[in-house]
């Protein structure tokens, strides 16, 4: 009997400490290089899950936000939730024949992107009412999980859910492990990443922030349906995305990551508070594997918010020397 | 050594399996007498928590969201929040000489609650603008918390977090011990609640969905801060409860708790999925040792809800018959 009593008391003992022992020998971030932005993000985490630490934060508290566009997944050559419009303006196109003649419907259907951009921000809202309102949350669900099925990226022909950052996907699960609650706070449409970024990122729904239009609840022959209105309820950008966040969350988080001037405001918010906190900007430098631009793009401009990172001492990531490889690996 | 081996192994499986056990040899709800409501509850567990069930439900998925005033907590003579916002007029009235004769903060100070009733919805509209906006979000959480450790309820000497319902938070803990994430949906303000459900309800702040005053972000000497403004943002009551559910958590709950009318599309929502659901009303049935009201009552009114409750099978309890006891039992 001895024999074999060690060894059920060693599999239990092993089964009970395998995912510590597993943490404590691997590298949990693989695709990041041993630069500073590596080490700061360890350093962070060591310093706020150590119990005897002086910055130790207890896990409800371990509150972790990320930017989507251009943070996660890439955002180049323009959103890819425009993109998703465009494609939706295309196939809504027949329902609607006046859209052959009237702006910004006609350059959407030419592929005219100069044209429609030339419209400004209120051309840009029409194309995302006539797309994103007038069907039900179920519906709508659907329609963007249908696009995604079939969608392909301009430039690398791949799906854009495979655009993601394969180090952020390590960091996000990184984080996780170490009993942080990671969130999406998206300048991006609320109901437009929810379908899909609990299967990609392994965030589900409830923690995800994003802009939003208005829904309304309605009968419809005894069924209860919310029905999305053109109608903008909120945008979850800039000075937005900390009022989104304590809307949502309602604490203060305690690590923020971002790459445009439109996450400032959260960060700043982040990294304020009196504890220990974490704040990093994603620099966008390889043009190569993926794109180069910061303070002169109309997408995802970082300007000030690369000074207020350097006065502040955030963590800034060099992406074409801090990042082993940009997208997962994947079988095609 | 092989007494203390088997000891060791003992311990190590008593401890993997504690949990277990105990879940399946004690009542989880002590305080529910053995009716027909507390038999529905535990059978619509059994049967989305079992893997085999064909009402299994996946952990990720059970969502059961909970009405607050006269669902977790009483809500009589007046909403608790209106008992603060009162005491705040008060607390207020020196830096406000004006309000000595301007309605309806003069009745406010004159404690007269019919005149307060009088001026509608206008009058308790100004009373909450004037009470709970101009300040910070961390300042306000401040003001609830401090208010909650001297109030007493008007009836019982009660503080007002001893005046939540026994029975439900043993609900409230049954369902998370069966893998529920347990949310707070109600018309009272988000930002009242969330300083004090963790502790009192297990509920954390991000698990809270209320009404809503807009708030904005701004930085003062070089201090981020989120400025509470006396402008309405949301109303998360009757058609917006299922709203506020799709906005905060972005998927549909199994499981609903209410017990007015206010609840009412909260849980036609909750109840009209295809797996199955569940959906319960409190009806206050005990004007002994707590209060007796539905269809006629300014507060709380259940009427169309209680007839939709009957039409479509939803649990009703009972509250003299059904629970036990209704407070926690506190040493005083």
């Amino acid at each position: 009997m001895k024999p074999f009593i060690y060894k059920l008391l060693l599999t239990s003992l092993m089964l009970c400490f395998a995912a510590r022992i597993h943490a404590q020998n691997i590298d949990a971030l693989p695709s990041w290089n041993e630069k500073p932005s590596k080490q700061d993000i360890i350093a962070f985490v060591k310093n706020v899950t150590t119990e005897n630490s002086p910055h130790f934060v207890p896990r409800a508290e371990r509150i972790a936000v990320f930017d989507n566009d251009g943070t996660l997944w890439s955002e180049q050559p323009m959103y890819f939730q425009l993109a998703f419009a465009l494609d939706r303006v295309k196939a809504l196109a027949s329902k609607h024949p006046e859209w052959n003649s009237t702006q910004p419907f006609k350059a959407a259907l030419d592929g005219d992107m100069e044209a429609v951009m030339a419209g400004g921000e209120h051309a840009l809202l029409e194309l995302v009412m006539a797309t994103h309102a007038g069907n039900t949350t179920d519906e709508f669900s659907h329609i963007v999980k249908d696009w995604l099925t079939t969608a392909k990226h301009p430039k690398t022909k791949r799906p854009y859910t495979e655009m993601v950052y394969q180090p952020m996907l390590e960091l996000l699960a990184y984080l996780r492990a170490n009993g942080f609650k990671t969130y999406i706070v998206s300048g991006g449409g609320i109901e437009f990443m929810r379908p899909w970024t609990e299967q990609v990122y392994g965030i589900p729904p409830e923690q995800v922030i994003g802009s939003s239009i208005k829904t309304e609840f309605q009968m419809r022959d005894g069924t209860p349906l919310l029905v999305r209105l053109p109608e903008i309820n909120f945008i979850d950008d800039k000075a937005g995305k900390p009022v989104g966040i304590n809307q949502h969350i309602g604490r203060r988080p305690i690590a923020a990551f971002g790459n445009s001037d439109g996450d400032l405001q959260m960060l700043q918010w982040t990294c304020s508070g009196s504890d220990k906190r974490f704040c990093l900007y994603l620099h966008h430098t390889d043009a190569e594997r993926e794109w180069a631009y910061d303070s002169n793009s109309s997408i995802g401009r970082l300007d000030k918010g690369l000074d207020e990172a350097k006065t502040q001492g955030w963590t800034i990531v060099d992406m074409k020397n801090d990042w082993k490889i940009i997208y997962p690996i994947t079988q095609q």
